[in-house]
């Protein structure tokens, strides 16, 4: 209710526009962003940006075209022909704390910029353009009031554009319907190529649909200096964006990713679209620290989130990854539908009550909260690539994975088992199942679930960032926040800051994430320098760090693959990446033999009070400390590229006076993400806010450090 | 379990096929029908049908194309290349009851083929032919089985080819990918067109796909006196079939419904296609009389069957069609979203407490077992025509309509009332709460449920006839079941006999109702005397006769429609329609004017022992006797095109030596369906086995006749 009085208090309505060439501008409230509305001469809507006198958006149009719901017919067009009805200014300075997230109070600091537009005539359509422009950026949103001459419609398209001010080198993956799993590439904008196999690795279930298309958020650096992130804010009930590159213009236009009918949006008066987000700053580490997307999101709908907690994990997944294991109890493609009288166990599966009881014991032995389990339910045996409808029931245990025992045994432990509901991208029949799924997942005792969705929608013709199936992953939000369940969405549409809307929403996957280390080319050494700056703009994500066992010979002498990081690294990114979902990916026994450096995954929070984002650039280096949720302690992950560096941290933000104990994970001296990855040296030093720290990175090295207060 | 033994003892397997040109030959038990199998030069399976020495069927093609679905790949043509590997003949002779239908009793006697067909070479893909040739016609389905080479894979096209003798007198509607409630026209099969205005009557959510298809069943006459029939049996998991027809061949070449990726079904092995079906005789009344349709159906899976009744009802249904009273609440397209509080009621809303207990009352006194009540619950202010994929949710009742004290009245009065969900053919959003939806039946007491599917299908793209949307309608039915839950389906696919499988679905709108003659141009007369031939080929229909008050302009001197029959037809419609759910559609006020024609609704069944087709003519004339299932009572129907004429009944179907009192409801003399419409006599006589009645009808008339046993 303070929101809604602030902005009353402060609406002030402008006499402008009946000029139409006429410029109406807002400025951020720190003056160092300023924003121009106006119509050109063909009453096309147009805006542009600059950050301290630099041009970061050039004179960019904005427009859609739309259809009637009813018969498909088009509507007349609004890329042109409009006229500027009222232009209001506001303002708003507030805060608001977070269920969780990387600080413990956020600061919502914006001014706005209403403009409502209209076409000529009788049949004239009205929707508005809201700008709010924050110190770190610009979020806007289009909306489409109630009114007599649409109620129902189409987006046939939205035509965003963002003129660049020049070719910047840009971070970005290659622009898809259905995957977010791509490597994040490093090129000039007009470099951008998904028909280059060194930008687009293989992904089964993708759908590209322009070789000079990206996804979002799109992560780019300009010859003078400025770091600029265009990304979007509260995707609900509209398709994901990707952004079209006109190379000869360095324009990037909005492309809506359609339906099976080739629309984009179904829409209904009122309505509004997500935030279109354009976050700069001349400093790398703004870009990080920045939470206009979530401060672009509604907040929260859960009234009492003591039931959310931040979560670290160990599961039953990676030994699977590796080859230890597998997901099926009869063998891959051996059966059409699971019978477990008719099919003969291969005995290598890993979702055995014995197996995941040894993963209960380790996770209370060393003060887990969950242990994960996948491969626990029948339909494994036939499940990938086949756009098979009825795979999955999501209640049906295989023979040797007793829900009872488990139950009792992982209460006894006082440890959480997490429950795993992959859909193969089935999600009609997931639709059709979750409540029978969540209330057997209450029944049982499990309070959180990782979603999947591997594979090609069903619906047939839905695409995984589409408006059908971004509505699928906010109702599964929705629905598990009913029973009180925790979620962690894999393969779903990339973030724009929901969680803070649902915060049971802990976490997403959408990027290529771990996994892909074990069995495919791999993970970059820059991989984790840039995905801070692309994909977790939208929000956590579970990214499954914490592997020591970083050569995978080890488990399978045929396998050629390794970790491109150093274990340090690993231990590093428990910090870079901020999540309130974490896991200790690898196995018990790898950490069984490394415990002195399992020590810090122990320590390290997965919420935190604050957060300072120390030094940064894409692609090259991160480093950040942070301080846990409710402690004195703090936590600092530096990492890097292939290239070794030494990260310097000030501790300026400790607490003055007070003197902390630094133990220091260190890459060895000899270390490099390609030889001797798992090199790694521990030390203790006392420290204060005094103290500058020189960490030194090995090639695809890092350095973790915990920081705890001398009583 | 016989039907099993009989089969295996009558295994014979036969010794053929090294010779490619070699025909495989089957007669039907009855030696009336004859087939033939044979591959031809290119090894094309091929396969020819004659009736008593006259050619059905001409020599025509069978054959698929595939692709496989992991990567939408062609495979190797199934439509030549193929040779014989096995082929064999067996019979069987047995007998099975229905749960309800026309006779107590069916007789499946038939003789088949099965012939195993392979491709050359390792990759060879093999599948089966199943040809079952009864004494009333042939069936015959594909079955791929197990096998190494395939496993999953897509239907790209099904070539299944009817090379007919002539150019054919037919009776169809328009090919269609959503819509069945076409007019059934008449015309040469070569007149066929759907883009002529006369043939193809304007339905808003329908998908026609070339103008020279038809949809199944397709009943023809040849010039040589056959009447022959093409449709489908036991359509489950596969989509419904069309007919291009070639105009210079006389060939109808099956167009299967494509999804939105425009495949056509994806199936895996073992996978079977449903039955072909070629119902074929020189009597019309024996394509009336045939149950080979249900014969190549699955027996009941309801092992129980006691819950499912036949049921009689009126309803709160028609008032809203001649504009009475409405569906909604508060005005047609009034609210984005129903929120009782904000939207003031019209007052003219149909589904009242009140309005409700009137017809509870009504149904009560005249001994109906149930009262189906639409517009209950919220959503009518916004449903029709919009792609609106959450419009109802199937619980929440307008504030008008008291769920309980209804739940409460109706129980007194020992009625049922009838639940609505009409889905706007928002499938998606009904399978999300189908189980909620059934669990708040069984709370207040429904136990039956009629579906609606009116609109364009969500999933987007999907179609009413597809393979998708086919499985959700057995899906329903087997949900329903597992709720003891009796099923009414309005929209839905044309029915293939699945009743006999899940006998709760005691019946399917799926062709052009009565509701059409309130609103638009109407049903032709001749529209009674199509149907049995076509639409009710593949089971009963919801056709909701009765309507006593003809001339709409009765309810609003605007209304100019009338109904295109007399009111003796509509009498006679409950026998000559044979559905275990008949519905008296008009309203009380309408039959409390005319108690004494009531009475024959009143009195006749709606299951029966025995069904006599006495007289028959596609188009023409029908007359039928039924009888009553369990008792000695008959009833008799006889209806007319647009032609007066006279029926002859010939009782010697009643029990010899018996006498009966015959009630006639009868056309009056100066009747007919354009005038003095609703004119009728009624008088009574005394007939025994002997007695042969003549039964003048009117143009557009009828005469519907009980025959009661006098003690």
């Amino acid at each position: 209710m303070l929101f809604k009085k602030v902005l009353l208090a402060a609406f002030v309505s402008l006499a402008v526009c009946s000029l139409q060439a006429q410029r109406t501008t807002l400025s951020s409230p720190d003056k160092n962003l300023q924003l121009a509305f106006w119509l050109n001469d063909k009453g096309t809507a147009m805006y542009e940006l600059s950050y301290k006198g630099k041009a970061v958006i050039l004179p960019s149009s904005l427009g859609f075209d739309l259809k009637k719901t009813y018969d498909d017919s088009p509507l007349p067009t609004l890329k042109e022909g409009l006229t500027v009805t009222s232009a209001t200014q506001t303002s708003n300075d507030t805060k608001w704390k977070p269920v969780w997230g990387d600080v413990k109070e956020i600061r919502d600091n914006y001014s706005q910029l209403s403009v409502s537009l209209s076409q000529k005539g009788d049949k004239a359509i009205q929707f508005n353009v809201i700008f709010k422009l924050f110190n770190d950026g610009l979020g806007f949103r289009f909306e489409f009031p109630e009114q007599k001459n649409i109620q129902h419609f189409i987006i046939k398209e939205e035509a965003t554009q963002f003129h660049l001010a020049g070719d910047h080198k840009a971070f970005w993956i290659p622009g898809d319907f259905d995957s977010n799993e791509f490597n994040p590439n490093t090129s000039k904008l007009s470099e951008v190529n998904s028909e280059d196999p060194k930008f687009a690795a293989n992904i089964y279930a993708h759908t590209f649909f322009d070789k000079n298309a990206t996804q979002t958020p799109l992560m780019m650096k300009s010859n003078d200096g400025l770091y600029i992130n265009i990304h979007e804010a509260a995707l609900v009930n509209y398709p994901a964006m990707n952004l079209l590159v006109d190379k000869s213009t360095n324009t990037l236009t909005s492309v809506l990713v359609p339906d099976a009918l080739g629309n984009r949006a179904y829409l209904q008066t009122p309505a509004k679209t997500p935030w279109r987000t354009i976050i700069v700053s001349d400093k790398a580490t703004d870009i990080l620290a920045s939470h206009t997307i979530l401060n672009l999101n509604d907040p929260s709908v859960i009234k009492d989130p003591s039931w959310i907690k931040p979560t670290k994990y160990v599961g039953v997944w990676w030994e699977m990854h590796i080859g230890k294991s597998t997901w099926d109890y009869a063998g891959s493609m051996n059966a059409t539908s699971f019978d477990a009288a008719g099919l003969k166990p291969t005995g290598k599966h890993g979702a055995t009550t014995a197996n995941v009881k040894r993963y209960i014991d380790f996770a209370a032995k060393h003060g887990f909260d969950g242990v994960l389990v996948e491969g626990w339910n029948t339909g494994w045996e036939d499940w990938f690539g086949q756009f098979k409808e009825n795979v999955f029931d999501f209640v049906t245990p295989y023979p040797d994975f007793d829900v009872k025992e488990l139950q009792r045994y992982a209460a006894s432990k006082k440890v959480k088992i997490i429950m795993h509901h992959e859909t193969s991208a089935s999600v009609s029949n997931y639709e059709r199942q979750m409540d029978t799924a969540y209330r057997f997942m209450k029944k049982f005792g499990y309070d959180a679930v990782k979603t999947g969705y591997v594979g090609h929608i069903i619906p047939r013709g839905e695409h995984h960032d589409g408006q059908w199936m971004v509505n699928h992953y906010v109702r599964v939000a929705k629905k598990t926040a009913d029973y009180k369940i925790m979620l962690d969405a894999h393969e779903p549409v990339r973030p724009t800051g929901l969680s803070r809307t649902y915060p049971n929403w802990l976490a997403c996957e959408a990027a290529r994430g771990m996994e892909f280390n074990a069995w495919s080319d791999g993970n970059r050494p820059e991989h984790d320098v840039i995905l801070p700056f692309t994909r977790f703009m939208g929000g956590p994500m579970d990214y499954t760090p914490g592997i020591f066992q970083l050569d995978l010979s080890y488990w399978d002498k045929n396998k050629k693959e390794t970790i491109h990081t150093t274990l340090a690294k690993q231990l590093a990114l428990y910090v870079t990446i901020c999540s309130p979902l974490q896991m200790a990916a690898d196995l018990p026994e790898s950490y069984e033999k490394k415990l002195d450096a399992f020590q810090f995954i122990k320590d390290v929070a997965v919420d935190w009070d604050d957060s300072k984002y120390l030094e940064a650039e894409p692609g090259d280096y991160i480093t950040v400390a942070r301080k846990a949720k409710g402690k004195e302690n703090w936590f600092l992950g530096a990492i890097t590229d292939e290239n070794a560096r030494t990260a310097t941290a000030d501790l300026g933000f400790l607490e003055p006076g007070k003197k902390y104990t630094a133990t220091i994970y260190a890459d060895a001296d000899d270390a490099s993400y390609d030889k001797n990855a798992a090199a790694y040296k521990i030390s203790k030093q006392v420290v204060d806010s005094k103290t500058v720290l020189s960490l030194k990175l090995a090639p695809g090295g890092g350095c973790a450090v915990s920081l705890v207060p001398i009583k």
